[in-house]
């Protein structure tokens, strides 16, 4: 039965897909003489947590109940009150909890005051599952930088482009669509220089799910055009740059896009300077959407937490590359990924994978 | 029943695969009074057609029967007497075929014999999966070259090696071992100079199934050492060269290697004039193992028919493309393909795919 309640807390957690930012999705139930009088789930950033919104839930007495619930319960003043003080106050008898939260604050210390106001605590229930469905919590409370997901379409031989630069469109429009998406489910979509100027994109997320992700683009020297879509000033906006005009900085301010100067390492921007600065700004999902020098100076520096490939049963025998960086030295060296997800997208497959051990920093 | 029946005749053809060079795989099965009492299938290469096979298993009178059989009959004297005599003699009643023979030699001539000799004829039943069963020989019948296998075992960025030039292993032994197995299913395999001066392979089929197949070498200017594995004598082995030294043509050919001179074209080896002549040899189907710049010139070229890709959950962020072509000018000639299989092997994905149209020549 523990399991049968718990994949229920899963279920309700995952309704945050996309709004919790740095914080993880919690879900919980609780259960009372066999049944479930209340069930809730971490809506969003700031909001109550899971635990505090199922038992908002409750319309009967909570007392002697089984709270189900996928992470740990936190024990630490933050946006809210602790969660163990209101379990422990709404007398509940016993809590199963999926995994334990890895967040140096928490950190077994919820268990532990649990424990301490004489409530039975049963941790693992379904551990692998709460653990998986916060990868990107797990790793970016530990890196203090967003998770990072690169997403490219590339044919077979692994191009994006035509050499002359034409790729609209290689994927099939089920494929785009998927992308769309997959934008509504994190929090900015960051993109090179190259790709703005070149394919002028809105970063919109056209799904009709989710809402729209705020746009991160690098932008070294300020190269790119006032006028370019991602300035229209219709999504939140944030630019990278190292040297741009006062001019063109004040304008941009004056449409809302946030300017943000950041150092130089080895000609590139700072890339991890950036993620620490996009986690600062309680971004903990971001979607790279290319070019492929982006993709490649990500993967150079090992900051890539997970793709998503689209391919296209298509062969161009040469063109511009997906994933374009300095390369690994040796095969030590490869950047290992596990396939998780495999679909077909119309005459498209798309393949997820996700890293093999959570980054560390 | 006829489906049945005629599901019965594909699994029997299927039997001949990696036997029939030129031919077309078959199965026939031979029905009276509501059951088989009889089933044949083209064993291989210059042995009997499925229909006689099949007869030949008789123990009853075929006379009166219905005979399924997944390709029409031949109605030409080839290696072996035509197949509409055979089932005209035996006395039977009404042949159901998958689908027409594409070869001109026969192309509806044999469903005319039979009708000419007053049998019932169904054509049509489980056709596509009859056609599809002998994509290669209904390729190769028309562009009197083998089908084309393109194999690679590539990152998920598209490479087969690094820049210095490691490539064992990117994929799991898992996907190596079903590349053996591919091995065991054709007729040849080729490959360019740089894959064997750089890997040394033996291109055996270590599956333990089917037979080791021919192996093909292109070796343009004579530069592949005759000490290379690929010259050991253990295997059927044509080299295609354009210039070579005579001392080692003549110490190849006294190891049983078959040497080709062909003509030069835009500076590369004449890669049709190499194809119509492992056709000339019964070639019907042969599997390209690398490297890069072979497999960028049948792409070029047209010449791909399928790709095998074994794509490993892993990234380089650059290195030696499995494609290194001259590439296509603009999208509009990008050589489609449609995905036909998606398994996974170990930790890696086999993903396979056939043209979306036939190659016409």
């Amino acid at each position: 039965m523990d399991e049968q309640y718990m994949n229920r807390a899963l279920a309700l957690a995952k309704k945050g897909l996309g709004r919790t930012k740095t914080n993880p999705m919690v879900g919980a139930v609780l259960v009372k003489d066999g049944r479930i009088i209340a069930e809730g789930y971490h809506h969003g950033f700031g909001m109550d947590h899971a635990e505090v919104d199922c038992l908002k839930q409750v319309e009967e007495s909570p007392k002697g109940g089984t709270m189900y619930v996928t992470l740990e319960p936190c024990s630490h003043y933050g946006k809210t009150p602790p969660c163990v003080v209101a379990i422990e106050k709404a007398g509940i008898a016993r809590v199963v909890v999926g995994t334990l939260d890895p967040n140096p604050k928490v950190a077994g210390r919820g268990v532990g005051a649990l424990k301490a106001a004489g409530i039975q605590v049963d941790v693992g229930v379904l551990e692998e599952a709460c653990q998986s469905l916060n990868r990107a919590f797990f790793t970016s409370i530990r890196t203090q930088t967003p998770y990072v997901i690169c997403k490219f379409a590339t044919t077979i031989d692994g191009k994006i482009a035509t050499d002359s630069g034409e790729s609209q469109w290689i994927t099939s429009e089920a494929a785009r669509d998927d992308g769309h998406k997959l934008r509504g489910v994190v929090d900015g979509i960051l993109v090179g220089t190259n790709t703005v100027i070149k394919d002028n994109p809105r970063l919109s997320n056209r799904s009709g799910e989710g809402p729209d992700p705020t746009r991160i683009i690098l932008d070294r020297r300020g190269a790119v055009d006032l006028e370019a879509n991602v300035y229209d000033g219709t999504q939140p906006t944030i630019v990278y740059t190292v040297h741009m005009e006062e001019a063109k900085m004040k304008a941009l301010k004056e449409r809302g896009v946030v300017v943000e100067v950041v150092k130089e390492k080895k000609g590139k921007l700072d890339l991890r300077a950036v993620l620490k600065d996009l986690y600062a700004k309680d971004m903990g999902r971001i979607l790279v959407e290319g070019g492929g020098r982006l993709h490649g100076s990500l993967i150079d520096e090992d900051l890539v937490d997970e793709f998503a490939l689209y391919l296209a049963p298509t062969l161009f025998g040469g063109g511009k590359d997906a994933v374009a960086g300095r390369a690994i030295a040796s095969l030590s060296e490869r950047r290992d990924f596990a396939f998780d997800e495999v679909k077909m997208l119309g005459p498209d497959l798309f393949i997820g994978g996700v890293r093999r051990c959570l980054r560390e920093s």
